[in-house]
């Protein structure tokens, strides 16, 4: 491996998805830590809470009732952090005047969702089995299907999903009342990530602008389709494929990645082996093995330090309001950016030099993949009950 | 106020500096809060401790020994991010092979520093006075007059202050042995922020890159004076004293506010009223008057929740290395991002949305700048000793 001296220098990588560099300290990790630690969580949650306002039958903080729901559930966020409605809002413009230079802003609506994983409270995604995810993945599908603008180049495909996977009997979510441009899926999970109840969920918030993250992305995978006739994550994942350092774990339809530029101690990138745009170009088959990968994750994550292991995931796809030519740039992935970096109980803080000046990791992502590889087989706990 | 409006709707606003977008989503702080709560970070600390590394003459980890210095203290880290000596490393860079466009690497060198702002273990910049930091100042401006490059534009400028600010005597920094890049003065303040020695320090990392941020700030300030013809934040200075609710504090030479685009609930940006391209800009008077506005916004921090507020700042200025033409870009300010939110308990986490898609805050900067407007006055726990 020509790149062994990795393992010992400080270096610069680069993230070609960003555009941007980060700093790889590998012998980092030796000095002591007097720092913060964080309280291993406790696994003992009941199957029910009647305070929890995800549980099924419960009643929500603005008064709604949940349904006796058996596997999903999405409602329309309580405290939406956008809303479909609001007054309006026109900046003036005026090139020449200082105050529209640098006091720019300009109005967001949308849609934020909670949806919920399961009924039990005290499951997660590494506790389910991949069929038990595969409705979290038909639901976030029929309902990315459903805000697809009616221009979309995957319009065919949207169709198609909402005929063929079944409606979810506890409720379906409606069309927005204005077709809307992104749609971004992810999940807080763990105090340390900000998760405000364990109730197993995640969130998809629905807006009128592009994101910063997914905007970049698009921008940068353009370029390289543009200057190179192929698609950069394409690319990435055959030559991950043939390096082997930094996969973790691979099915016939998804490699799940420690990436090059992997920030977080032990980020992963799932990307589709495949040219997917967008969960609606998955099929049933596919679907599940995405379930399967989700779950290897979500249990790798666990047995790593065994502990309920936090993180905050996303999924990139097409926009809900694109061109042919964004649809096509677009290839599906999921991030898995969690904090913990030595134990259960010692994080990886991103402060000082990583806001001001540049994001820093403390082990490379290969020794990383290394030991996410090692880790696999039965859930941890499993055996402690 | 023409963007009243603004405190009702969720809206995205512009970071000039950063050439980013944020979201606003000033309704969202109505929320329950059952997530995590911070312990309040009580002063119970000793004025010396036999065990902290940073204390007058102990013992460090590798077996040096802290001279019994007076005010500030600086020594090169035990267990810095980047040395100053390291294997070589040259990738072979083939611009039709995949591997050289997705797995770049590029060595980084560097020499990082800790320095003591003060003897005393118990106390804060919010406990010292604005002449208790003057020391702190005065070495930061040795520190990056020692690492300047020979050729550097304000070559003159380092070498005046290194005749006129009184040698530290307990022992200076050596110079670089080879000429860096960049250099990152920062604090991490409490354990929310990373920090693992409660012992009032900072860090100072030099490196043989330009970082990314500082890297982009000169890139937007750049583009910005050559479209303009005036400084950007020359003008935003300008704008923010004029239209006054966003600013926090001001003296003859610095302005503290919130700026127009801050993402963390209460942050700031301390700037120079005049074109200050770096430390070595600053003349005695300057230099107090830095220090006060530093002293300002530590105190106002522990007074707005009554706590030992956490953070993470830092200084930007111009490049250890660069050209006439960015010197004469960079202009001089310190960033200061704060996690907490709604008390001493409850932090703003930066996570799946702002991970995955955009950063997000949850009150607006007018909203935060008139809290801080009106915690002035006296330390709050002077009255409670
Ligand atoms: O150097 P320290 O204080 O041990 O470490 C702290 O600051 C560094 C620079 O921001 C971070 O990389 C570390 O994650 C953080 O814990
Ligand atoms: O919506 P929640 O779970 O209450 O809130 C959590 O996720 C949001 C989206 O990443 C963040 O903005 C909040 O800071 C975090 O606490």
């Amino acid at each position: 491996m020509p790149d062994e001296v990795l393992n010992n220098i400080s270096h610069r990588r680069y993230n070609p998805l960003t555009g941007s560099w980060l700093l790889v300290s590998p012998h980092r990790t030796k000095r002591p830590w007097q720092g913060a630690q964080e309280t291993p969580s406790k696994n003992t949650l009941p199957e029910y809470d009647p305070k929890c306002y995800l549980c099924p039958g419960n009643k929500r903080a603005q008064g709604d009732n949940n349904p006796h729901y058996k596997n999903t559930f999405a409602f329309v966020n309580d405290y939406s952090a956008v809303k479909e409605e609001q007054q309006d809002y026109h900046p003036e413009t005026n090139k020449n005047d200082v105050a529209s230079l640098l006091l720019q802003a300009r109005p967001v609506t949308g849609r934020c969702y909670v949806l919920t994983f399961s009924a039990k409270h005290d499951t997660t995604l590494a506790d389910m089995t991949a069929e038990e995810i595969v409705p979290v993945i038909n639901t976030w599908t029929r309902i990315y299907a459903t805000h697809l603008s009616p221009s979309h180049p995957l319009k065919e495909q949207a169709k198609h999903v909402l005929e063929t996977i079944p409606q979810n009997p506890d409720g379906e979510v409606e069309p927005p009342k204005h077709q809307l441009k992104n749609m971004q899926i992810f999940e807080n999970k763990g105090a340390a990530m900000g998760c405000s109840n364990p109730h197993p969920h995640c969130q998809i918030w629905t807006t009128s602008t592009l994101p910063e993250e997914p905007g970049k992305e698009l921008v940068n995978m353009g370029t390289y389709k543009r200057d190179n006739g192929r698609h950069l994550l394409g690319d990435y994942v055959k030559l991950e494929l043939e390096k082997k350092e930094r996969v973790v774990w691979q099915n016939d339809s998804f490699v799940v990645v420690c990436p090059w530029w992997a920030l977080w101690p032990f980020e992963v990138l799932i990307i589709s082996k495949r040219h997917v745009r967008a969960l609606v170009d998955l099929d049933d088959k596919e679907r599940l093995h995405f379930a399967e990968a989700v779950q290897e994750v979500a249990r790798r994550y666990d047995n790593l330090f065994e502990t309920n292991f936090p993180y905050s995931s996303g999924i990139h796809q097409a926009p809900l309001d694109c061109t042919e030519e964004e649809a096509e740039t677009s290839w599906f992935h999921m991030h898995f950016y969690p904090p913990l970096l030595r134990s259960a109980t010692v994080k990886k803080f991103l402060v000082g030099y990583e806001l001001m000046a540049e994001p820093q990791r403390d082990i490379t992502p290969e020794q990383a993949a290394a030991k996410l590889r090692d880790c696999g087989g039965e859930l941890y706990r499993k055996s402690l009950e």
